[in-house]
């Protein structure tokens, strides 16, 4: 990895700002070149700094007074907002200072804030949050994860080139599938939006890997790289998910503590139970990009930990190394998009 | 239990007829008084019959020459099926021969024809289906799982009431908890849709039991009873759990046997393993009610076995003897329904 400078908000997260200097560290060690600008209360980030001398040495801190609170209203963030250390890592991103920012914050100001300083791509209308999730195959990308309640066709079919340009950054994937998320896969099932957006996707050719729509099931199937839904359905889809990976811990905890004999055989298989909890530690799949935006934006889980954040920091790094901007950028001009192609152009 | 007659379509299903004749048998081992009207080609069931005696001796067949076809477009079954098993086995249900219906056969159709035949309880605009689903508390119920794809919020606060009296029915809760699905806590969040329907059970008042929002990861923690979202939603939450599992499964059987170690501690613990595999079987769970019909209709998963189609039977059995769409009526008469209330009303 080059060198790559990533702003962080230090005051963002329930663990914060410990988790995110602590990340940071966890973060240098895994990739030395990276480097850090710092934006948060001084007189916090005195000790932590003294206790993460790496950090210490490859950061610029930028005191900030105020910080944004977990409760408070995007609007009000936007009106009253600009001397937070959130508003002013996402500002070191516009002026180029920083390659991108990463923050553990109040999701809703953190986008909010980040399109009224960043703006949208050229051809996007809306930015969406991507992130990964594990699956019986390789992990695959989902989005949005909650940034739009609403989407049309269109913003639909955009989600999806932007998918498209992330699974390469991110996963390496040189064409990766796309998959629609749907309530069957009969061209008939689904309301107007994605019917419509299937529509749209399709008629932007071979140049995308269209499988179609998707089931509920196929996500932790694997049966796409990318599976392209509205926000609001992502969000669901994606927290159900989490909780059933829990409930089904928690069971599974249950049992291997229920007998004797369990327990011998915990003990047993507890090399393998561990490398079990690593492939599924949602910790790995922290850091969920705000797609869409002339910069990068890395939203990391608001209580996860150290390590957690680490992850959301070498997101951020990985795909500023890809220029995933740029690369989004390309795709549209390749799709056309310029030319915002509109639902009845692509039924002729 | 006391004697129970149901209709079975035997003809519905990837397995039928052979996993409805079987899941008959296994149901009378379980209620001895259950009895059947079974519908389907004699010559196929003739054998099946003579497999079963048990079910032979309490069971009325009727021949149908004609079964509704998994890909067949409800519109089609509508107008041309009148001579398949499906609809003369929910023909049963209308002219009181049968206390309820169950079918495993095409969704669509199923709910199109039941529709035509039975007609919603008045003061219900729309049918809902309604399932359980495991939590690490006791079950819940989802519902719609996929029988409206648009819900206004009038729609979503019928399926408040919907179900609290399936909940109370198959769940024996008095009071159940009832949350609405959302994409976070607050009142602020969601689209027009949920945030109205939320306004619209809190004017019900003290006779319901209104959590409030609920989101994704609450469904599998138990945070509620009742989880109340359309159908689109909804189809897509149960479909990502059930992928979720499967998918988990697939990495602790992978683990489980990765090392010599693990397959001893398997061995071991293998009684304990095999209870958490009960626990949270999927075909203990089959068997969703279309809620909101003048009759008793349940929908059997299309790929389970017979066990899956007994716990069907007796889905279907237990609520025709809590008189489920008498205790909905009520409800409604409770809550007034009869007149009506709109958002307007509710909100001064």
């Amino acid at each position: 990895m080059n060198n790559v400078t990533i702003a962080l908000d230090a005051m963002g997260g329930d663990h914060a700002p410990a988790s995110v200097m602590e990340g940071a560290a966890l973060a240098i060690q895994h990739s030395p070149q990276l480097s850090f600008l710092l934006f948060g209360d001084q007189e916090k980030l005195a000790p932590l700094l003294a206790q993460f001398p790496a950090v210490a040495a490859r950061s610029v801190v930028t005191h900030t007074e105020h910080a944004v609170g977990p409760h408070d209203k995007p609007s009000a963030v936007v009106r009253t907002g600009r001397n937070t250390s959130m508003w002013l890592a996402i500002q070191a991103v516009k002026e180029g200072r920083a390659a991108g920012v990463v923050s553990a914050g109040n999701t809703g100001a953190l986008m909010a804030v980040s399109k009224i300083i960043l703006k949208t791509i050229p051809g996007i209308a809306r930015p969406a949050i991507a992130g990964l999730i594990p699956t019986t195959q390789r992990d695959c990308v989902m989005l949005d994860l909650g940034a739009n309640i609403d989407c049309d066709a269109e913003i639909l079919s955009q989600f999806a080139i932007m998918g498209d340009a992330f699974a390469r950054a991110v996963l390496s994937i040189k064409t990766p599938r796309i998959g629609l998320l749907n309530v069957g896969s009969e061209d008939m099932k689904g309301h107007e939006a994605v019917k419509n957006a299937s529509i749209l996707i399709r008629a932007m050719g071979d140049s995308i890997n269209f499988h179609g729509f998707v089931e509920g099931d196929d996500i932790g199937k694997g049966t796409v790289d990318v599976v392209v839904t509205d926000g609001f359905t992502g969000n669901i889809a994606l927290k159900t998910a989490e909780g059933t990976a829990r409930m089904i811990s928690h069971y599974l905890k249950r049992s291997l503590c229920s007998s004797l004999l369990a327990r011998i055989g915990a003990a047993f298989a507890w090399r393998s139970l561990k490398e079990l909890k690593n492939t599924l530690d949602p910790r790995k799949y922290n850091g969920a990009m705000f797609l869409g935006l002339n910069g990068i934006v890395v939203k990391s889980h608001g209580g996860t930990d150290a390590f957690g954040f680490s992850r959301a920091i070498l997101v951020a790094a990985g795909l500023a190394e890809y220029n995933i901007n740029q690369r989004i950028g390309d795709e549209l001009r390749v799709f056309e998009m310029a030319k915002k192609p509109t639902l009845e152009a692509a039924e002729i």
